[in-house]
């Protein structure tokens, strides 16, 4: 017997028929004598048509002033398909209660619209569990010390399955979804993109920050820190298909080096055009610039990713970052009115019609020239790179994003990663 | 300055445009020194919505094996348009909040689908408004002891919003929907229906309970036991017309005995096609049998209006009660499986095709021949009467179902109820 966090998106939940399927397939782990904890999504389409009410009543910026009613408002359809879930289950025979975030006091910070989760109280879950019930805990969601309710941010619902599997220590946390495992770069732009059988947790945290998609970027952090073992699979096979072949399909996130003995160099191309570029020129080098500069942006809870600063000269540097292209503007409006006139910098450029390309492997660790690879690759294409990032286990350029795709498709080719 | 509850049903919160001018109206009653609650319900269709799906996945008795469930989803309904409001008031430039339920410790029995109010914590609200803010509780839900979210069931906004007024000492509680007032009977059945300006609690009481649909008979009694001043009126005039003018529109319902000088002998005729009468016959009579036929009814949580016990005969009585249309099969069900045995009760009969029709008047208590003026009546429309039911201020008949328009047409008419 063993405790498994399951994790549907909202695919997989998008109608009662799905719901239903999802529901036999929970059941099925239950009489196989397993103690399950299943963490949903809302209905796909629900948060956005409930976001797009409050957007018709507020057009301006929604994010910022509203975002306390605006978690008030998302935190509802989770709520209602852990609800259609616990009755599903219920018509399938299995006892099964759900719970909203504050019901099993999900803490997090205030930070509404992507507050972070920082203690669950496991003892209710447990209770539930050890009288044989699933028990179905809404994603996405939370509550602060002032009993407001807090989501935490889209794709959250992965880091609550997380977050819960960690509390409850669970053996494993299986995320269900759309995809059958995570590839080595998306196959809507390479179609020869294959699927790892596992990927290390360190590159499974970069392609999750390049956006990949599967995984949101706080689960696979939260994996990472709790040692959850943590699994993506597909919630579209059969729901009766043997339960040792399902609980070995999908990629594998693994934490420990020795199982990456056979790891090639690189493991994955990473892309993301969600991203946006901010240049602030002329700024005086003396100590303390960046934290001007960036703590005021922080500050204002806009999540900043590449960060260069130039080489100064004649006493002057310029310095440049990316944010998420929705914190653009705003980010803009608070260099210009808070942090310019204070620096004394010049002037503020940006630039929204860029896209980050990445390789990751943690081979790259003991590989020299894997960089140099990529930029002979990209340059043979005619691609001007505008900005290099690089870790112990990515390297990442900042590229114009017409040329994404191309990137894409010369970069895994250029690696061998269309062969096993 | 005055502290007032305002309650919008799910017509006038039905789009955001309505939403829109929901958060117009209210704001306009801030703006004029008004310390403002506003218990929402949820946008028109939402609960049905939701409860649909419920269905789908559950359709035997979704009402009795999953409440619990069914609570957590219908909640997300007033949930979601009650931020939305918020943002709509926020827009509008009025600081305002929401709160859900368990976050203004709205405490209910357990009783799901059904549960009642039992304490308002209101320390939270106060505070909010004396900083200036517009505060939204949600409607139709609360909390259990055990953290359990419960539902009021069907038009539970109304007393959620008395029940807010009452723990707030508000000055008034304005209830706006999509009629104009109470009237004499539904202006659909009888198009020279009268609106009356006011309505004595006890005869809004009896209307209520037979289903006059425009208010929850449970937000009158609570009206009633905690005096709270209440008013019925439109939320379809402009949002922007007078605000004195709004205030004494619609019908008050009054609590004081001499307001009710002028009053005429039957203020209205309420009727309902929503219960079914069962009947149990051949029980023997003696001591006991009322208790033991419906302490069973009331211990499935099943709600009984009309009791009737005949004369015994030879040692044998027939007992007669209706109930909710949607308690009828379960009601039979239960009495030929728990109470027939115990009692020795030779049958269990019932009819779901009857409706129940009453004449309603505070001015009957000190008139005499008002009920037999209306079983003449009745008698010359050719309408047999089943049952008959009467109080201080209502007398009620239970008649075959497809009589029910020509009966209050009759009765309308009989008691000059079209004349002012």
């Amino acid at each position: 017997m063993a405790l498994i966090v399951h994790k549907y998106g909202g695919t997989s939940m998008g109608s009662t028929e799905r719901i239903r399927n999802v529901a036999k397939r929970v059941a099925k782990w239950a009489r196989a004598g397993h103690q399950i904890v299943v963490v949903p999504s809302a209905m796909s389409g629900e948060t956005n048509r409930l976001l797009g009410l409050a957007k018709e009543l507020a057009p301006a910026k929604p994010g910022d002033a509203y975002s306390r009613e605006l978690d008030m408002l998302a935190s509802t359809g989770e709520q209602a398909s852990s609800a259609l879930l616990a009755i599903a289950l219920q018509s399938e025979g299995q006892p099964s209660v759900s719970y909203a975030g504050w019901q099993v006091a999900i803490k997090t910070n205030s930070a509404f619209t992507k507050a972070r989760i920082e203690s669950i109280d496991d003892a209710r879950v447990m209770g539930d569990l050890n009288a044989g019930k699933v028990v179905i805990i809404t994603g996405f969601q939370g509550v602060d010390d002032n009993g407001n309710i807090t989501t935490l941010g889209r794709g959250g619902s992965d880091t609550s399955a997380v977050a819960v599997a960690a509390a409850l220590k669970a053996d494993e946390c299986l995320i269900y979804t759309d995809v059958d495992g995570v590839y080595t770069t998306d196959p809507r732009v390479v179609p020869e993109a294959r699927r790892l059988q596992t990927v290390s947790f360190e590159e499974m945290l970069e392609m999750a920050s390049m956006g990949s998609k599967v995984l949101q970027i706080r689960s696979v952090e939260f994996a990472g820190k709790y040692k959850v073992p943590m699994r993506v699979l597909s919630s579209f096979t059969p729901w009766d298909i043997d339960i040792n072949e399902e609980a070995a399909s999908g990629t594998l996130i693994t934490f420990e080096e020795d199982e990456q003995m056979e790891q090639a160099v690189v493991s994955g191309i990473a892309f993301n055009r969600d991203e946006a570029k901010i240049s602030v020129l002329g700024v005086p080098d003396k100590p303390g610039i960046a934290y001007q500069i960036l703590g005021a942006v922080a500050d204002a809870n806009i999540e900043v990713d590449v960060i260069i600063q130039n080489l100064s000269k004649d006493g002057k540097t310029d310095f440049s970052f990316t944010v998420h292209r929705n914190d653009y503007a705003k980010t803009i409006d608070l260099l210009k009115e808070k942090v310019l006139p204070a620096l004394g910098a010049a002037e503020v450029a940006g630039d929204a019609k860029i896209c980050k390309v990445s390789i990751v492997g943690i081979g790259m660790r003991s590989h020299v020239g894997v960089a140099s690879k990529m930029f002979r690759s990209l340059s043979e294409e005619g691609i001007n790179i505008q900005m290099i990032s690089t870790s112990e286990i990515k390297t990442s350029v900042v590229i114009d994003e017409k040329y994404m795709e191309l990137a894409v498709r010369a970069l895994h080719k250029a690696f061998d990663l269309d062969q096993a």
